[in-house]
């Protein structure tokens, strides 16, 4: 697939107060320019800020921050703010009708760290799925440390985000996809036919899958547990299920 | 298995400059107690290397520091150290034996990064390996991050810290082990035999498995890459191919 535009705006933010806010508040920041060998609280507790959050800093000239400045009121601290773009689920079943394949996207039913979801849009990207499902609320959207976690993957592979999981798990029922969620005592993901048109649901990192989700998917499937402890990581989980998929579509 | 005391011994750290000096010098430190409300210099500096290793903080009165203390001269600050504890090869041998099953050993080539290791720890718990072998140089060891990711695994699965990952290869090797790397370029995981005596060898984050490590292995294993990127994360790679171990064990 050729790379992606997933950039969608990119949002400047000038002045000490307002990246600071910026950073208080939550919100992303891919980047921030800050005046070099400025000393004073404001930068300094900007860099403290930018450090905490894994932020990109970049320590430039006054010339070079008058010229990145749309306010020409930076007063030394630019923050860069990205906006990933998110696709249909529609052009999921595209790509896979292109390409002549069954559609095979995972839903992700509320993966709240980014580390977690970068991690699997990258394997969603190898195992040669045609896009992942994320919902709008209490989970991680497309942040930059998604974007950086996946290795490049965001560039390829498609990201939706949907109001409501079960009405469009509903919806490509009824265009016949089968729905596998990942949860403890159901199927050994071995004994499953997992071939065809393929939806994996991957449930939140401490919750598992919803239990209306749950429902809704055709089969349970559990990955064999040798050990003491619960669970795998849910990337690690997700990576697993989606091999035993891959192994199906390859042998089925 | 039953729990095991992983914490060899607890360390304590006490005064401002000796807290700092600790944080500074690279050693993993599980928590540190500050003098609550204490606004100074040394303390506010303290707290910021704190937050940048992710370490936890408790903020408590003099009273409490003052019995806390071992030196009764913490000046406000004082750091819990904890030393993880490292088994031996032959520990992890032992208990295949116990449990009649062939060796299964996950050999890690240079995992730098903790989230990495602590999620590769908790594959090997419940994938039913018996240990993961992990070089003294070049990686990361086991700190209180990776304690924390392995998700409580760390308290069940062995960890060997060895100084020469070739020599541990090749004198398991003689005891009749079989070492197959994950790299590009190799067979299909799923069409090579991967049941017995078993070695799994990932390679680093970045660079994969050094060249005379993968030369002293009996087996090359790829995972199909149906995608735009390079590889996978090495945690979800780990996953992949110990559940294929698994697969192949389980209706080999």
């Amino acid at each position: 697939m050729a790379e992606r535009d997933i950039m969608e705006n990119v949002q400047q933010i000038e002045g000490r107060n307002a990246v600071l806010e910026a950073f208080r508040s939550g919100q992303t920041i891919d980047k921030v320019y800050l005046l070099d060998g400025c000393q004073d609280g404001p930068i300094r507790t900007i860099l403290r800020e930018a450090k905490k959050c894994d932020t990109l800093i970049q320590f430039v000239s006054k010339q070079r921050l008058d010229q990145l400045s749309e306010t020409k009121a930076h007063q030394g601290a630019i923050a860069v703010i990205a906006a990933y773009k998110y696709y249909e689920v529609e052009d999921m079943l595209e790509l896979a009708r292109s390409k002549n394949e069954a559609p095979f996207l995972f839903i992700l039913d509320g993966i709240e760290d980014p580390h977690n979801l970068g991690a699997i849009i990258r394997t969603a990207n190898l195992a040669g799925a045609h896009g992942v499902i994320i919902p709008k609320r209490r989970a991680v959207g497309l942040t930059a440390t998604v974007a950086k976690t996946s290795a490049g993957a965001l560039n390829y592979t498609m990201v939706a985000r949907v109001t409501n999981l079960n009405d469009t798990i509903k919806r490509l029922k009824d265009e016949g996809m089968w729905f596998v969620c990942a949860d403890m005592g159901g199927t050994t993901m071995y004994d499953l036919n997992l071939t065809g048109s393929i939806g994996l649901v991957i449930g939140n990192e401490g919750e598992g899958v919803s239990k209306l989700v749950k429902e809704n998917c055709d089969m349970v499937a559990s990955i064999p547990m040798k050990g003491d402890i619960d669970s795998l990581n849910a990337s690690v989980a997700t990576g697993v299920l989606a091999y035993e998929i891959v192994r199906q579509r390859m042998h089925g």
